[in-house]
């Protein structure tokens, strides 16, 4: 499908209609919100078959992986509906006052901070683009959304924008509560991102992009929160007692890995590092054996096969880096074929072409001499999404030091488990230290994904009845709060 | 006072022995960090005299103002011990396993970010300076601290940095876990912000001064955050309803708000707005008979002196800006002599001189038509700290649009107050949209300021024996969580 880039006078007049939807939404009830996300699940779900097989076209994707991609997207909205009515993110502090102290009656909660731009990622049509956790989020907090839909399946992402523009008419909303814009250049997202309105930027993508909203958003004359998630290689520590115990399974489990989605997912493993010996060989004999049987499947879009063909290349291409395993199957066109390249510590730690992410279903093996080279490794490693480490109990508690440098590097860390599979739940971590995000103190998964977009307030000896429900004294959103420093659902 | 400027090499070896002294702080129980933090309190009580004498040759500040800030300074310490201990910042979300659905036990909670650069203010020589708000939130989050000491109060930072340092000791923690450096020039501070272990930046001053850092630490190969707090004129918007109520009341009021501590807040009303009228002439002339009363008084040092004199004289000078009040009294050198401006609406849209901050005890009344203009200048105000409504009820109900804007451009919104006494509670709010604040999400004042210095950081399928004590199941540390999406104290 074609669509025409949104030009520069249709952005101001999006961002307008945003802007005066905000000054209602914002104050909408918890329960209104929470039943627009809801609807949209809804409408999610009524598109049905149509709504996949678009998606199919579009992102060459399974439809297995499609339809549960959309469940996903639907549990998303209804899951953060329900954190958003049960109201924790607003942090509602009271501390009544205290006369004779001179202490005045000072109550404090999150506010929405106002239209938020969202750019959708591509291997992910459903769960993190249109409808994805960073609309859903926003939307919770009381923020419009404007979406850039993603040109590699802008038919997808304007049949779902249609959904959310029908359930925000449905529920007596402003239009402006809502609205999707198509732009294949960079122009129509640097519009969006400087535009005085726009409060604060979501996006899932490149490093390249990620850094360029980035840097515009802090250029602008008030700058603005971007949170980007940019790539990631995910290591994978394997430390010599457990890869003695089961250099077979964590094989396996690494292949299905290191494959899942054709390795496209942010959190694919792209880095494994172990101690040389013979269980380290079995290791690598037994996922290169894997890896060779696992046949070619094609990539989300030609742009992105052919990075991975021009990343994968070079990467095999580097000084003293052995190609350790290749599919047997050879690729048809825009397919990736699943690849594992091995080097030693001491080549690694001098190239850092080898500590780039090649997104796609490729990993890097690094033979370490001993655990201290692998701590070496370690350090010199940048932010990650995640990591994980395949250990005894006995060895996290002997290579504290290691251990303690992987969880300042990720946001994160798994113990004997692959990083594909990012559960949507509260105690979600999903974003680490730049350069894999923008902010790590914030997650693009679960519904503490909402306090990406709100910001606190304060209000000083306010009228009761005027003060937003969150902080009147009954409670009557019967929600917890920090009453004089105590948690309680208690009345004042 | 006279120091030596710390060199590059001095700088470099204070960050490694902070960053090595992080391995290790980092995971100090929450009972050894509130212990600290109570130590310095102490030893702050404990400099008796000698300190508040080092204090008032260097900042000019009266002696019960400096005694009274000292209190205040403790009593940070304290009660942000007491809410390090009480372990609600942790943010502990625990979801156990699914394995039907194959979700894995996933346990998040706050992590340190690392070494904390601290830039004290000039005009809270205690509260807000070596040991003030950054470096006790800092250290409860589990953060080293290097302050640079402000240059107008060295010998005073250098009192309480002694005393920090010597409480590290006494609590047999790393000597890195708090170091002091002078720095009169810009190069200090930027080695600082753009030293590699640097993790976060707190500050307290000039726009000028934290636009710099904020730039610097974005344009990092891995940027930071910046918490810079820059100036705010606090716009106070009075209601024709309530300034018929109450003219005489509110002017003695603004009086004291205005010149309070020569006017050197950030939270000092420096803008006022009402509609013209008898009450709004009677409530200036009110004013302008109590601020001719009022002595000046000498500022902070001779630079902050000049300033005040040159951005006052600039003001007054404005076209069509008339000078209503000057203390009677003749001021002495280095001395704020407070003063009342006025100009109408109109005059002040058109000029931008008018909108920035003249630090020192002077503020401007703008004279609206009607409140339809109160509100295009609302419009027109860039992000503040605080905000203060002068209102009835009925007009709070009446002019929805209106208080909605005034909400949207500040962190702490005050009825029928004055800025001026920042209670330090969980409650409180102090930092605004930009340019108030570099980071309106997070507050530099109450027990909430902690969240600055931290991160989330899950752990998925861990070892119930390895976890953080704030994560295992029988919930030894007895701390709020949200276990299965449940607030609860309960172990699991």
């Amino acid at each position: 499908m074609k669509f025409q880039d949104a030009s520069i006078d249709e952005i101001n007049k999006i961002m307008q209609e945003a802007w005066d939807a905000f000054q209602q939404f914002k104050d909408t009830p918890l329960s209104v919100r929470a039943a627009l996300m809801r609807a949209i699940a809804k409408g999610l779900d009524a598109a049905g078959d149509a709504l996949i097989q678009t998606a199919m076209q579009e992102t060459n994707l399974p439809e297995g992986r499609l339809r549960n991609e959309r469940a996903r997207t639907m549990f998303q909205l209804t899951s953060y509906a329900d954190a958003c009515e049960a109201g924790e993110w607003l942090e509602a502090r009271i501390d009544t006052a205290v006369p004779e102290k001179g202490d005045p009656d000072l109550r404090k909660m999150q506010v929405a901070v106002g239209p938020v731009v969202v750019f959708g990622a591509s291997n992910f049509p459903f769960a993190y683009s249109t409808a994805g956790g960073d609309t859903a989020t926003a939307l919770a907090a009381g923020c419009p959304v404007i979406v850039k839909g993603h040109p590699a399946h802008a038919g997808t992402s304007q049949i779902v924008a249609d959904i959310i523009s029908a359930a925000v008419a449905e529920a007596g909303l402003p239009k402006g509560v809502f609205a999707h814009v198509h732009g294949a250049g960079f122009e129509t997202g640097k519009a969006l991102v400087t535009h005085p309105y726009t409060r604060a930027v979501g996006f899932t993508g490149s490093y390249g992009g990620g850094k360029a909203l980035f840097d515009w958003a802090n250029q602008r004359k008030t700058p603005i929160p971007v949170f980007a998630e940019m790539g990631s290689i995910n290591p994978v520590f394997l430390f010599p007692d457990k890869l003695k115990e089961s250099a077979k399974e964590l094989a396996a489990q690494l292949a299905g890995s290191i494959t899942l989605g054709t390795g496209q997912f942010c959190t694919n493993p792209g880095l494994i590092l172990g101690v040389e010996g013979p269980e380290l060989e079995l290791f690598i004999k037994e996922l290169a054996a894997a890896i060779e049987k696992i046949n070619p499947s094609t990539m989300l879009h030609p742009g992105i096969a052919k990075a991975y063909g021009e990343k994968r290349g070079k990467a095999l291409a580097q000084a003293d880096v052995e190609t350790v395993a290749v599919a047997a199957a050879a690729p048809a066109e825009n397919q990736g074929v699943p690849t594992i390249a091995s080097a030693s510590a001491a080549v690694f730690l001098k190239n850092p072409v080898l500590h780039q992410e090649v997104f796609g279903p490729y990993s890097l093996v690094i033979r370490c001499k001993n655990v201290q080279e692998m701590y070496e490794a370690a350090l010199h490693l940048e932010g990650q999404l995640t990591a994980s480490l395949m250990a005894t109990d006995q060895e996290l508690t002997q290579y504290t030091g290691l251990v303690g440098t992987i969880q300042e590097m990720c946001g994160r860390i798994i113990l004997n488990g692959v990083p594909t599979g990012v559960r949507v739940a509260l105690s979600m971590q999903h974003g680490g230290p730049f350069p894999a995000t923008t902010d790590c103190r914030f997650t693009s998964v679960g519904a503490d994904g909402i306090k990406r977009f709100v910001r606190p307030l304060s209000f000083q000896s306010w009228s009761e009845h005027l003060l937003p429900q969150a902080l009147r004294n009954s409670n009557p959103l019967h929600i917890w709060r920090t009453v004089n420093n105590k948690v309680t659902k208690d009345a004042i």
